[in-house]
């Protein structure tokens, strides 16, 4: 059996805390920091040789930075000779890049992929891909979790009732149907429309709201236009109060302002991007994903380990 | 034979113009900017398809940003047919990691020609590489470009008399005696060595400056601590005055106020690297690299077209 070790890099050391704890291990001893003209250095300060690594990063903003600092560790990592590097991408950045949507344009997302197999890295660990395909973007096994479970037991504890849960669009329907049939609950979907060209878009909802509970739910959270105007639509068409939650709280721009000021009444959100002091309001409540992670950590590693008695 | 194309990043939009212009062509239509939450958006605005396409992008600060722009644009062009992708890269950042100097470090140059080519660039064009192995961390061909030339013809038409061109270290005597050479000099070495643990260093002058004008020169300045306190020691050692070039100013951190506070006279740097507004002191004399860089993509370009007529 080959030893296990977490370590974490600079987008999300808290969540890297508490998977190493919940795992019952403590995070490896590695510097990140970086030289006096921005060059990021890293000094991994323990013997990883023949080990399980675990990385944990998120590839948030500032998501240069943090996907650099990813790809040099992994670089350290392979020539350190560790058995496998396993990277724990809770948010995977450029994920919105994932096909050419014009001409010339590049495929972000598929590109991050080659760059972390080019490092060396061996096996990723995701949290709601953007979209499924990138999945196929990787050579290497790639597992994804899963986040409804994790926003829908909040929910049911909270013990709200009459709810519907509402997609803010048509790409978002599956998600909101797993968050449905988890709370035992009708669905809705916010159909905008342009009626004609250079006339503003017009919100119809297909279902029944009149009088109930909304709770719209997003894989991410960006500049929360489309969830707040949602939310403001769903309100103006008769529902009693509106919830929304999302994996992926991005909130760049204007989100947090848009979030104070509309009609949503609590966003709940996962860690798998921590929210920056000025992200920290009474709205918004984060779920953490560590026990989700750590799970999926200890299984990976028992089927690896596993898979040495046959190789 | 097929076009040319010249594009530029963010890193240094005035160079790639001044060698469009030598070229006698005009930069490509390009895009690169951010979304909200800072992912690098790049549209390609012109059709490339067939062409042989030149990036123009050195990976100076900040080095992660001009990095991911460089891989992504690369990305574009590949999906967008180029029949070459031609990285012209004047600064190299990273050059500095380019071995292990300790356990567990990560050889950074390497990692960054590994994600280079992984992207799919099929050629660099780089200008004084900070160690010569980073070439052969390449599978592509890597044209690497020198700088003493044009710093040897800014000292020759200035007419400086009597003069010592003094390398701040032994690793760059080489560079050193190019300088000389083309200037009919004598060179000398400032040999820095520490007497006894916890002793501070102390300057040795191995080469004549008595009452000499001496030339300091370096490949890279980045906090200005070794080439500062080095003109100062030749004053001290009686050098008549000091003057100092380099290829590529990084110049990060206390570096400005070095130069300001110390005997050099004058700093004479290349473009490979812009001058950002704080930096464009009279000390600091910048002198173009678009010349030798365009005359480069020139010799390229033909041999590239040449090479069609055996295929
Ligand atoms: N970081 C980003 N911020 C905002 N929009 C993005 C970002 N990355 C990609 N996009 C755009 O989002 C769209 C894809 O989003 P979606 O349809 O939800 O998959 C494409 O039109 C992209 O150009
Ligand atoms: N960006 C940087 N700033 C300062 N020092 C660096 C940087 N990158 C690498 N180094 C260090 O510089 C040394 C290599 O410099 P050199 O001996 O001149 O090749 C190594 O000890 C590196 O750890």
């Amino acid at each position: 059996d080959s030893s296990l070790k977490v370590f974490t890099l600079n987008s999300n050391p808290k969540l890297a805390e508490e998977i190493a704890e919940q795992i019952g291990t403590e995070l490896g001893k590695c510097s990140v920091t970086s030289f006096s003209d921005g060059e990021i250095q890293i000094n991994i300060e323990e013997s990883i040789r023949g080990c399980d690594v675990y990385v944990v990063q998120s590839t948030s903003a500032p998501v240069n930075q943090h996907m650099m600092e990813l790809l040099i560790m992994i670089d350290a990592l392979k020539r350190a000779s560790a058995k496998s590097i396993n990277i724990v991408m809770p948010y995977y950045g450029y994920a919105r890049q994932d096909r050419k949507a014009r001409a010339r344009e590049p495929i972000t997302a598929k590109l991050v992929s080659d760059l972390i197999q080019a490092a060396g890295a061996t096996r990723v660990i995701s949290l709601d891909l953007h979209a499924p395909q990138i999945q196929g973007f990787f050579n290497i096994p790639v597992d994804q979790l899963v986040g409804v479970p994790i926003l829908s037991e909040y929910w049911r504890e909270k013990g709200l009732e009459d709810i519907v849960v509402v997609s803010p669009d048509h790409g978002g329907v599956t998600r909101a149907r797993q968050l449905a049939d988890r709370l035992k609950a009708p669905i809705a979907i916010i159909d905008k429309r342009r009626p004609r060209p250079n006339v503003s878009e017009v919100m119809n909802i297909v279902g029944n709201i009149e009088g109930k509970t909304a709770i719209l739910i997003d894989d991410i959270i960006d500049t929360a236009g489309t969830i707040t105007l949602g939310a403001n639509a769903l309100v103006e068409n008769g529902a009693k109060e509106v919830y929304a939650c999302c994996t992926h709280p991005v909130l760049s721009g204007p989100a947090i302002e848009r979030i104070q000021n509309s009609k949503i009444k609590e966003l709940v959100v996962t860690n798998s991007i921590p929210l920056t002091e000025e992200k920290q309001i009474d709205k918004i409540i984060p779920l953490s994903v560590a026990p989700l992670i750590s799970e999926a950590i200890i299984r990976v590693h028992e089927m690896q380990s596993v898979s040495i008695l046959f190789d």
